[in-house]
């Protein structure tokens, strides 16, 4: 089960891969989403992991337009990927001592509260990743530097977790998207991710979109709205409702759905995310 | 004037706050958007330019969450500003012997397919920002490095634009808010930006929330959705509206809205954005 995912090694996108794929063992590498999308419609990957919100590493927009416009790959499973940061340092390094904290940009951003408290006096240095900004300093081997980044990283390239949690921001987490040639099959609590073009110059055609799914009582838990490309007037809602596009009341109103907008792409229907840590627990309960 | 910005100078978010402020002088520079709305809420600053969607240099769902939950501040303008980035050198480079290209990891992203053709063994080079990327490789001083930004950092630090337009997605823009400590007065071309909160586990809320709003006609022109900070299944829905808070139709709409939301929070109404461009084109058929 070859998984094509958004590189480098060591970032909260190999994490995600490996949640889903198991283990690292059937992992590529790939330098863009383009690049990992085309992996599978050639043949060369069975899955794509990509990132769809709140990324750190990668111009989440720029994927949702490919996936709108440019593939007919399907929605095949979800992951989220919780963004907890962790300072790396060589062992033994006091936080006194430090000049440098390099990581990505996005990264710094997120911790700069911290910091500003911990490390007032220390450079920013801006990294292309931030696994990249863990290997850098450990392979530079100085104890004045230190690097922001997933604890996935610390344990590829070696150093030592100075500090955990170092975050702004609590519930930080990255979406990502599995992506095959096929969708997931039923299984009773399944999300499905869709989306319709509307002109805008039709006052309440979102409302009128809605209505089908307000009538079957389907729940929506997410919006984004990207414009089209080939018209400035116009917009492209992306939706995830709950239930799975087999279920007979989602296809139903998708049916419905269709002869309201001018255009419907159904991504593809997948269980929805439940996080090992909640599988865990649940799995406890019954006990 | 004084208005706050998202600093450093040189960057795209400086050159809105140009556009908005008419020129540089009462310009002051914010390190994160938190210091940028803290310093009109003390008077330290009239206005607060912040990038609000897809912006390369700031953590936007951050700003957003500011937005929702901890400032009372209102929107009094919005400013769009194309993302052009340029290739910068020192005079007389040549593509042949260029080893590093610097730029924000973002920025080297989005010209990644220009890069590959063009300087396919150039290595690439994180900075904390586009301007902080030109500046650096003006000031080394040495033909081999260039840099990725906007023509506004090239005008400040010096260097030669080498190609311009050297972007792979066209239509890349970053859209930003000017916060007040009111909103703007109805201009007939207005639009209006709110917050609602639903309960999720209330299906069709959006769909019923929506309702007013189509009865009246109405344009929505945005939706983004933000979870709650405070309870899981909870969203807040920001929405964007053709016409202006005051305007009758608007007012009478956002009153049934708010008996049927959890919560309304309306950012502010002000006038829709026109660019320089369309402004000059404008004015000239009139003439």
């Amino acid at each position: 089960m070859t998984t094509a995912f958004l590189g480098p090694r060591g970032t909260y996108s190999e994490q995600a891969a490996i949640e889903f794929a198991g283990s690292d063992v059937d992992l590529i590498e790939m330098p863009n989403f383009a690049a990992a999308v085309a992996a599978v419609e050639q043949g060369r990957a069975e899955y794509a992991v990509v990132p769809v919100e709140n990324s750190i590493e990668g111009p989440v927009s720029q994927s949702l337009d490919i996936l709108i416009h440019d593939t007919d790959l399907k929605l095949f499973a979800e992951i989220v990927v919780p963004i907890e940061h962790v300072l790396v340092g060589l062992a033994g390094t006091s936080l006194e001592i430090v000049t440098h904290v390099h990581s990505h940009p996005q990264a710094l951003a997120q911790c700069s509260k911290w910091l500003d408290t911990h490390l007032p006096n220390a450079d920013r240095v801006a990294a292309m990743s931030t696994s990249g900004a863990v290997q850098a300093v450990v392979e530079r081997g100085d104890h004045t530097s230190v690097a922001i980044g997933p604890e996935r990283a610390q344990a590829m390239y070696g150093g030592e977790i100075l500090v955990r949690g170092i975050q702004d921001v609590a519930n930080n987490r990255t979406r990502f998207m599995v992506l095959a040639d096929h969708d997931a099959e039923p299984t009773g609590r399944d999300k499905t991710f869709i989306a319709m073009r509307l002109d805008k110059n039709l006052p309440g055609s979102l409302h009128k979109a809605l209505g089908p799914f307000a009538a079957a009582d389907v729940q929506l838990t997410n919006i984004i709205t990207r414009p089209t490309k080939r018209v400035l007037s116009e917009y492209v809602f992306l939706l995830d409702l709950e239930g799975h596009r087999l279920d007979p009341h989602i296809a139903a109103s998708l049916e419905e759905m269709r002869a309201i907008t001018q255009e419907l792409k159904i991504i593809g229907s997948c269980p929805q995310y439940v996080s090992k840590f909640d599988r865990e627990t649940s799995g406890k309960e019954h006990h």
